[in-house]
């Protein structure tokens, strides 16, 4: 089940980037949860593109439909399935891709790997497909909100070389959405929105990191041994398109520690753990950073193999975003709410 | 399932740290694989506690026994089933902790999350089950061998402050073993051992970093979109105690250079990727490092709360290593070889 | 994953009666497979209502559309969605069953489990989610078509006293499908269709049997101990709405024989153990027979208890199949097709 | 994992006949169950071979025991791994059967789908092996007292041809256990013993029926669509040696009955559809009736087929059940509590 996550509560995804929709299906959501239907689109229109002069120009309504599982605006208990039409899908763009392997792409290894490969608009590997996980988020957050106080959110923690100038975990976070980047501090984000468009202008691209944290979570999700809350994390995160890495809390600068500096306390106000422990959250905010390389399609020529084996120098044809990572912040929110509502179920059993 | 781990190829772990064994069984393997018991011991012996002056000094032989699935030498297709007896649990030292929990252990979110905690050794929570994932990865790799040339080797590439003189990529790796700390730069392996004797003097701990590799694994393993190659390596990966963070290829460093900089060719030596794409092998040698944290359990004297919600200082008994990698590179490697298999299995199905 | 069925090949299930369509995800199919759509309109077709003057009057023309997971027409790899729209849907038959339990249907216990019931044509429990199943059942056959020799078939043995001559194994099941009750013995199928129409006439309705046999199975499918080919039949069998029991082979007759008369030989030609030894093929057909009850909706005033806890006398309205049996006939092959499938890509692994 | 069976409560399988031990691991049991050890022991003694003058010679004390997962006598939530030793395997009695297949047996279809298979006492495919899911069913029914008021109890309904006087149903089944062949009916229990003591001096064998009820299962219990109560019962009950067959309630016979006739209404006392409908425990008993074919190993001389492709006459050497049925009870006993356990806690999650 390679295109399915999740344990009790599952999202399987299906659909290409020009077929005509992508979706998921969502199984496993327990009865009358309020399926809020503005609190999906708005998910949506956060990560669509064309929202910004910083994202790609393909221009998608992802306007999503429900086709089952909902009855009276709750769940039913039944799968709920979604799909969010494919509206501007420029095929004719891709026919020169037919033959050619773009660097950092899915083309050579799903050429290899499958044999009969969808080139248009990067068909299955094309990150289109997670405007589903992004409506299945929503509803994941949907329960989590019914059940859990548990609130999540991610923002930009830099892009290329402009960093925070503080620790991601001191700045107020709400203040991440007034701008196109989605960074909380204004001064960094004018620096990255000017950068970003620069790229665009050079057709070339930038990657960058996220930080995302989990509020509230109650202590005790996740579960021992091979599905720890950091492991299923990981995994999801690694699931998405570009993301090349993830350490938790002070992750890898935890190695410059020694154990004496780096150990929390239970009871004080450090979180070099980032608020798992052994596995499980601990009752300390779950805090995590992702790094997002960037994006491999760009316009400037560039030496690419083809299906016979020579390199040309070519041009990636297509839109595509000089950095995803605005867009991103949706799709690692979406993401962390699949595991953590799935964990809230796996952990039902321990309640007494 | 939350002790079992894998698709195709699945490791089920039982046992706690002063029970009378930790174990595993392994599920899926084909038939006719030869089981070497040489090789299996010999992964055993490279992990196992007080093999050299800067790991813990609790003996345990780690004489495994194969009780199901092997007959005449070779798996039969039936599940094979493995012990590892514990030998020198030393549980008294633990009732001091019954009602206290130790800074970055298990205690505390076990006891909340299960209620009936068993307290000794760290029960189920400590490394020592990693023994059993060790008998599982050699069995792993014993197929690997027999159906492909794929070879996994992991070593230490930072200690505390010290780090590699160059990049990870360009050492020898099979000198790593030719030192206790496991790490091929024969220098920082001096100042590596000199630096955890000191921390085991101190009382205190140090973490660092392990690199991974995968060589000659072929075009094609990994199954987008939720069980990708490196999606399953960092759920691998971060189920590992006291790992706190995993990154592959120029991983966070990726994030610091342009698109046109950090696009691999197809057919030219770099590997920013760290040989996956879209979550898929492509052929280059796949790569990755993994931040561990210092070890929480420190002799220094600490601020613990305990059961009834107040502080004390104490300290924490029992017996420790001081810094975990040079131990966890065999760790590494065994859920490396799991995940590998696993996917090799996965992948059958496309083969004509 | 209750909606997901298969270990291997998946079929994801989703829709109600009443919704704007119903559908499925098939995960796992391997690439290059041709799908040839008028081999999957085919098996629609075969199940579709209103094909005869003894199935339901509601009229679906079954017309699927196939929205992802295909390119150049066959497989990519990625997961095939498939739905199928329902057109006919008449809500308003229903009204009257908001408040009422129908004796022998989901109503009351989906009311008690989950709460938020669509009552509308069934909603979810209807059998008419199984036209997906029918779709990707034929989806599973064209892959075994491409793999294997494997036919497999089903054919009515009885309806309600009606039974047949001989022994369902002595008939040439190729016949069955020249009448409307799919029945291979034409003087009995006259029989059986003249009952289910007076059925229709008195509001009543009957059950029977489904004979299903699985030619040319390569030995060696099935995987002991958990995922037997005979459990996994019998999982996929009891699935289908109104199926009461299974046997294999002699099934319930082999109690009344001696060990001595019941054991096939490997080289002769009994086969009460119907092809399956051990939960693994043997190399002969395999034979199973179903026992369907007969259909709980029928137009018969009826004691039904309401939702306020109290009896009325009502008739169920609705459309309904006043035996279920001939359309059935194509979902026993679908789900065998989907089993079948599943274990020939598990067994993959120990082919050399 | 075709070795674990159960979605939230699994058991894993392990060992062979003639191995050192067989034994299973048990995850996901919630914390803080009682584990009763000598209700588990009445458990297997019941199932223990040697216990009556009609059943198999072979002496296995069937002391079992817990190697991990309890502290205190009760669950923490670690899986739980149970042995039980092998002490009167007698494999010289197999050297016979090392290249010749028996008839009715794993034999031949392990050895070819396998190829390397361990003769002795028919290695993994020996009923032997359900001692452990005794065990684990035990511990199922452990859970199941704590949580619920569920009972579940199974019984020899025929023999050969000797069938009760009355439907199952009809009987006091808790009389049952004072018999060796575990009938409520004492006339006709003495007529089985009878029976079965002839087959044994005869070297022959006989089947039967074994019924199985469970008691107040509360309402809702069942995952729709692919584990519905009744298909994931039939899944369990199927995978154990011998079964050719189940129906539940009314089953084979309901296929005789009007839908007017067969209709359950909710208030009545019918229980035609076996306390299951769509799937879902309705609040009424569960009720179902397994086939159980005769015993495959006999000493009479039959015609077996050689590993060289040629046909031998000989008797089945070794120690066997002239009746498997009476020891079988305890099996179905304990396959009934792992899926009620398994469901009870997939249906938690709608329980507000």
């Amino acid at each position: 089940m390679a295109n399915s996550f999740g344990n009790q509560l599952t999202v399987t995804s299906f659909g290409e980037s020009h077929g005509p929709c992508i979706g998921v299906v969502i199984d496993g959501l327990p009865s009358n949860i309020f399926i809020d239907k503005a609190f999906i689109q708005k998910a949506l229109d956060r990560r669509k593109p064309g929202q910004s002069s910083i994202s790609t120009q393909r221009k998608e309504s992802d306007q999503f439909q429900i086709l089952s599982g909902v009855f009276n605006e709750h769940s039913t208990g039944a799968p709920i399935m979604i799909i969010i039409p494919n509206e501007d899908a420029q095929s004719k763009d891709y026919e020169a891709l037919k033959n050619i392997y773009r660097p950092g792409h899915a083309d050579f290894v799903y050429d290899k790997k499958y044999g009969n490969r969808d080139y248009n608009g990067g068909g299955r590997s094309s990150a289109r497909v997670t405007a589903g996980w992004v409506a299945a988020g929503a509803i994941a957050a949907l329960y989590l909100k019914t059940v859990s106080n548990i609130v999540i959110s991610a923002m930009v923690s830099s892009i290329y070389n402009i960093t925070l100038a503080k620790p991601y975990t001191q700045y107020d976070w709400t203040t991440a959405e007034s701008n196109a980047v989605r960074c909380p501090d204004a001064t960094k984000a004018s620096e990255m929105i000017a950068l970003i468009e620069r790229m665009k202008q050079d057709g070339n691209s930038v990657g960058g990191t996220i930080a995302c944290k989990i509020e509230n979570a109650p202590i005790g999700l996740g579960e021992p041994l091979f599905n720890k809350l950091n492991a299923e994390l990981s995994k999801a995160m690694l699931s998405i398109n570009a993301v090349k890495g993830i350490q938790f809390g002070s992750g890898f600068e935890s190695t410059q520690l020694l154990g004496s500096e780096n150990n929390d306390t239970i009871d004080n106000n450090s979180n070099h753990d980032g608020g798992i422990t052994a596995g499980i959250s601990n009752g300390k905010t779950i805090e995590f950073e992702l790094a997002f390389k960037p994006t491999s399609s760009i316009s400037l020529p560039q030496n690419m193999l083809n299906t016979s084996g020579n390199s040309e120098i070519m041009s990636v044809p297509g839109r595509h975003d000089p950095c995803v990572l605005p867009r991103a912040i949706v799709i690692v929110e979406a993401m962390a709410a699949l595991v953590m509502a799935d964990q809230y179920l796996l952990n039902l059993r321990y309640i007494k």
